[in-house]
């Protein structure tokens, strides 16, 4: 019998994802049915309901739940969830009955719906749903600056504003998990599957480190503080989208995997990643990093220094104490994914090792302080890393990718130079 | 409120010192009542009844306590003890309803008692007892070996052997907490103020780590995995007894209180002792540290490789393993201090800071693993002690300590060469 933590509102794996013939022919009723052009977040939701990441989560939300979910992080049935799972549109048509196909970018349809309920966000409604779920304590959230810097700054802010007018609840029934198993073969893991490997290995508590960048030493230090005290942790890194700028999920996850190779003991470890975009929802997000984390049989999620945060909007560690405010729920509803909190890590040459401020009484000019920015500059730049900041096999990966990313640069430039472009 | 652990037995700090004129009266008393003998051992036991540090218990184990607990971890209330704490002497004229007073080598009455039970431990009993409590699992607790070797090298076993005919009973009234609160200043510290300093920097989840040796790097990395994930750490040294040629407390602590100032966060540790001689029970032992740590208010006990261990008796991880195979009481009979269980811990070159067996994939060669033995011996004879296995400012402390000993060997030796002692 499986000694890991169950399925969030206790009801087990509730996974969506249809199979065999019931899939075909579902696959061909879509061709038939209203398309609704979904968003990549909501393409990300779309999955995590298929392979039951989002459990006990059947649908996108009712007005009720958003409301809910926003005010007191409870459902309408009383169960925990942390950020509204919604279905936007601004198609005046659809109605209450209908049975839509969720179709996104790339043109796969995600999903059927059958539309439940169908209720309208004004802009007053969104700009609350923006405060409840995206506001934070930080100097960026400060009354009199938050919606200038917000609309400006705040990607999860412009997504919520950006939604369309409607939102519309209902069961979904998902059709397709993407590409995600044949870009990552062997990462991209279903709660499932990694519950099944995690039994296999006889764990019971687990703790699983959250990464949407390559793997430094202060991450490396958080997962080895885990596996000290746990049965094993799983690595998960976002494999969804990111903003402009940021490590592509294949460069990140070889990093991980080099890492892994040369400075843990892969008994111990699980590297997977999971099919959802960033929010950029900082302490909520957190908190739903421990909601889905559940779902894959986890117990502890490691939360650091910023966790899911963006720009100034949070303060450094109310990842950390928004799990103390959040309600207790009973019979299952409640959240059984643990917050593992760790404090501000760096190494420290009188420590003569990693260390946090919990456990290093020595000054800033003892330790190795890098901000992921400055790392990337001087990667980018083909500057030296400071020593201890990072592996060497890690921050060869990372130098040979910036240098693709001159080179590809250079060639623009090249050709622009040279007329070639104009 | 306090968020801490209740004490263990759920009846609150059972505590039977005596304060004030009843402490007064019963010293007067007990002047008048017949002496027993008592061990160093037994000593210890009086003062942690004293403290409270050995809640529920109120005095000697009766002879349906001792059956339970050696065979199955119970005292006859069905509450979980993991170590018979009993009273013996040889003396055949003290029986039931006497009123005795407890007095030990140092000519101190440390406790009176009722005598409600007397019992005789035979020859077969005795071994019946040191059987089920320090026969373990390692090369020297074989079957065709252990008494063979047990008699001869094992401390624990030897005391139980060497006890009195027979067991006495009863309730005990605690005259004497000894000379621990001036020796040890600040340091020795009962379970109520510890919990009361505890409950002032608002700890709700500590971790202890006992220690009977100087504090190395090894240890440093244990407590400081705890300051990690915990409130707070509770580093807690035996400043009883131990056996010949091991450090003693006041250079301990010393070693403990210099390293706490220059490598840890003062405020997430506190630096105590407590008055009990060794028992050298192994993976039993371990157990008993955790029982009485809940009194102290800590819920987690750090139990690294060898554990309280004694020559080859036990296996490297049998007093983590133990945890697992001691009964569920209900109602607060239970043990609710959990083990941390830490693997072997050690600092290696290619991991650049300390690691464990379950955090470092590389190999012996790149690891400083010392034994404390070959230790003592680079100390005693001033040799180098290798990098990174111990901090600077304790080495120096041990240095001096080792100094002053052969100091005295060399003086007792001149003398010897000079005639002056023979």
């Amino acid at each position: 019998m499986s000694k890991l933590v169950p399925p969030h509102g206790g009801k087990g794996l509730v996974c969506c994802l249809l199979e065999g013939a019931a899939l075909a022919a579902e696959q061909k009723k879509a061709e038939g049915l209203k398309k609704i052009a979904i968003s990549d977040r909501t393409k990300g939701d779309c999955i995590m309901m298929g392979i039951g990441g989002f459990s006990p989560l059947k649908g996108f939300m009712t007005k009720a739940d958003w409301k809910g979910v926003c005010e007191k992080f409870l459902m309408a049935d009383g169960t925990f969830w942390p950020v509204p799972i919604t279905l936007d549109t601004n198609d005046e048509n659809v109605k209450v009955g209908d049975e839509i196909a969720l179709q996104a970018a790339d043109g796969v349809i995600y999903a059927t719906m059958k539309i439940e309920e169908k209720y309208e966000l004004t802009e007053a409604d969104k700009k609350w749903e923006a405060e409840k779920v995206y506001k934070g304590e930080g100097e960026e959230s400060a009354d009199d600056v938050f919606w200038k810097v917000a609309m400006e700054d705040h990607p999860g802010v412009q997504m919520v504003m950006a939604q369309g007018k409607f939102n519309l609840a209902g069961p979904v029934k998902v059709l397709s998990e993407g590409t995600y198993a044949a870009r990552f073969p062997g990462v991209y893991l279903t709660p499932q599957q990694i519950r099944d490997e995690m039994d296999k290995r006889g764990w019971a508590n687990v703790a699983a480190l959250q990464l949407r960048n390559p793997m430094h030493r202060s991450h490396e230090y958080l997962a080895k503080i885990a596996v000290e005290v746990c049965d094993g942790v799983v690595i998960h890194s976002l494999i969804g989208n990111l903003k402009a700028g940021d490590i592509p999920g294949d460069v990140r996850i070889k990093c991980i995997q080099t890492l892994i190779e040369g400075y843990f003991v892969p008994a111990n470890i699980i590297n997977a990643g999971y099919p959802l975009d960033m929010r950029y929802a900082g302490p909520r997000e957190g908190l739903l990093h421990a909601t889905f984390r559940q779902n894959y049989g986890i117990n502890n999620m490691l939360i650091g220094r910023d966790h899911a945060g963006v720009g100034d909007f949070y303060g450094l560690f109310e990842a950390q104490d928004i799990f103390d405010r959040i309600p207790a729920c009973e019979g299952g509803k409640g959240l059984l994914c643990k917050p593992m909190k760790i404090d501000w890590t760096f190494y420290c040459h009188k420590c003569d090792g990693m260390a946090s401020m919990r456990t290093c009484p020595h000054t800033k000019e003892d330790r190795v302080i890098l901000s992921g920015t400055k790392l990337r500059k001087a990667l980018s730049e083909g500057a030296e890393v400071v020593d201890h900041f990072g592996r060497e096999e890690v921050l060869v990966i990372l130098r040979e990718y910036y240098a693709g990313l001159t080179e590809k640069v250079e060639v623009k430039m090249q050709k622009a130079a040279s007329g070639a472009d104009m």
